[in-house]
């Protein structure tokens, strides 16, 4: 019975794991579509996301399975619905490299606005913070998911740079507002993607402290104890 | 025992209906400072936030309260998982909330744009089904919830409307870029917002019928099993 459940353990940390690379890959995808500017790539990304969707499903019933049967307490609960919180995290950074895929081939009509330099930083970045962080959840790795939680704040002023960059060309020259506003919205969908690795880092740290560390919840409580 | 985890139960229900009503009424002041052009509306949105935060850390450690302690299976089960993942919903509509008053509170500084009437319009939609999909969640019932989730293609539109009649604006008059790229993004927020009360909606569906409707699972699963 318990290494049962142990094997079953280990059959959901495989299934997050693949459901990480996978959409880690489709953010890439997305966007070395439009810096190389491959419709292919972007299709690719579109096609991908019914596996991203129903590997969340299979991880939420895997999950009430494992509440229901074992009935789990302690480390193997938080284990567990910290699992289902992650996968919700990981269908919307899928949902994101669909918003991004689809504007890019939208993008791929018109010219090229300028060399893409931030957003396939900001990609990458975005990209690494996925990886680390359910990297740092199979391994119950604290110091990693905090690490995913400081570049959270990089890829935010990478952002911003690409906005107000943006708006300075759509000032100068109003012919490029579409392709600018493309940009802008690509750029707030990675700020997105960044915004849930930064989540699941946060159940990391959740999962291996047994305390939530999530709007600094600790602080704020301290403070409204001292009268 | 018993009695006691159905009051629990009921302390649990209560407790998300407030933070509902609470980021129900964040959604509200923030468009309506916007719209009223005053200032203190906004602010008093961005006061909220931690009452906000505050309430979804209390309702996820009583839901793994209950779950530790009460080991329920079954249609309580889904009840308090559920729980959870609407608490996270509710969470990230009120951070929205906050983002619609962070762009007003710039906007302000300006001279309006236009009269605002589809950004309330769209408001006023996502505010009620915030609303709708925790009383169906309340109340297990599925045919508000699937109403709730009914009006998220209104919603869409309505954004799609507004973001192409402000790329009018600015391609005719590149000094309203600045506005008019702030009005966009609150429209983004307000989709985003009804994005989320659908999938609470998806979530009551699930609870009530204790079967995923989501991503129309059940039609691929069914051409998948059909050779």
């Amino acid at each position: 019975m318990e290494r049962h459940f142990d094997e079953e353990l280990t059959r959901l940390n495989e299934k997050l794991l693949s459901m990480a690379r996978l959409v880690e890959e489709s953010v890439a995808l997305a966007v070395k579509g439009l810096k190389e500017r491959h419709e292919e790539f972007g299709r690719d990304v579109l096609e991908r996301e019914q596996d991203v969707n129903l590997l969340e499903i299979e991880i939420d019933e895997l999950c009430m399975k494992l509440l229901a049967l074992r009935q789990p307490v302690a480390s193997d609960l938080r284990f567990i619905t910290s699992a289902m919180k992650i996968a919700g995290e990981l269908e919307r950074v899928g949902d994101l490299a669909v918003n991004i895929a689809e504007v890019s081939l939208e993008l791929l009509k018109v010219p090229l606005l300028k060399p893409l330099i931030d957003i396939p930083r900001m990609a990458s970045i975005a990209q690494s913070m996925v990886k680390d962080s359910l990297n740092a959840f199979v391994n119950r790795d604290e110091k990693l998911a905090r690490s995913v939680c400081e570049r959270d704040d990089e890829v935010d002023c990478l952002n911003d740079q690409i906005f107000r960059e943006l708006l300075t060309y759509m000032i100068s020259d109003p012919s490029t507002i579409n392709r600018a506003v493309g940009l802008i919205l690509i750029g707030r969908h990675l700020e997105r993607i960044a915004d849930h690795a930064t989540n699941i880092g946060e159940d990391v740290i959740y999962l291996v402290l047994g305390k939530t560390i999530k709007h600094h919840i600790e602080e704020i409580r301290r403070e409204q104890e001292t009268p």
